[in-house]
């Protein structure tokens, strides 16, 4: 990247190109795009955008990396393990290693997002049938979570 | 940190420690603080939000590491290498190693900017007097600089 990308209306960027959250059909999302922001050989990390329209969500995963999530716009929710959390603009958001994690926009607003994530980096795992069934165990989840 | 970290007004996070920018005395610096939003040993980099008072400035450096800088709240300019760039809200900016760098408030607003940067990592060094007569050749970077 240039040393120097100005932000434009709508959380663009000049420069930086508007990409699939993932390929489609390679897991279940609805309604996400992804930006990366700071991501070169002279960082450990990429900084990415992420932002699911409203009604959307990002794919419910886990894998050994971490993210460190900062709310930029809107608002929504996430699970963290067992946990459901409101998020409204810079609100900050830990997904530990291994941990089931899946975030959603509200129904009437965008959810934007920040995700510091290391540049090497394993593949997110879905979750199995029996992964489903633990996870719905507990009904706050089981009303959650999208798949 | 815990996995939900709740935004307060003002540019706080509930259990993030306000800290001194730097040790008082090592380093020119005015009126400018910093908070660890995320950094532990799960994410080879750390995410930190510094603040700027109106009028205030960051200390005029450079170092082997690399930052990724996002502005998150107000306004003001930075210097990298030769260039200055006017800054407002989410405007993004790379350092790249080696390259002096400093960022100013403008006179009525702070400047608040995120900093990504490897968790590992060298110590800053500070302009010599031949250094600052290189950089005061630019009668716009002389104008900027504060130290």
């Amino acid at each position: 990247m240039t040393d120097f990308l100005q932000s434009l209306p709508g959380q663009r960027w000049a420069g930086v190109d508007l990409l699939d959250y993932k390929p489609s059909g390679s897991a279940p999302f609805k309604a996400i795009s992804r930006q990366v922001l700071i991501g070169d050989d002279t960082l450990a990390c990429e900084l990415r955008y992420f932002e699911i329209a409203a009604g959307g969500h990002s794919t419910l995963e886990r894998h050994d990396h971490a993210h460190g999530v900062l709310v930029l716009a809107g608002s929504g929710a996430c699970l963290v393990g067992g946990e459901i959390h409101p998020l409204g603009t810079h609100d900050l958001v830990r997904i530990p290693p291994w941990t089931w994690h899946q975030f959603r926009a509200d129904a009437g607003s965008l959810l934007g997002f920040l995700c510091m994530v290391n540049r090497s980096r394993d593949r997110p795992v879905l979750p199995t049938e029996s992964d489903l069934e633990g996870l719905r165990a507990d009904p706050a989840v089981a009303a959650f979570i999208r798949t």
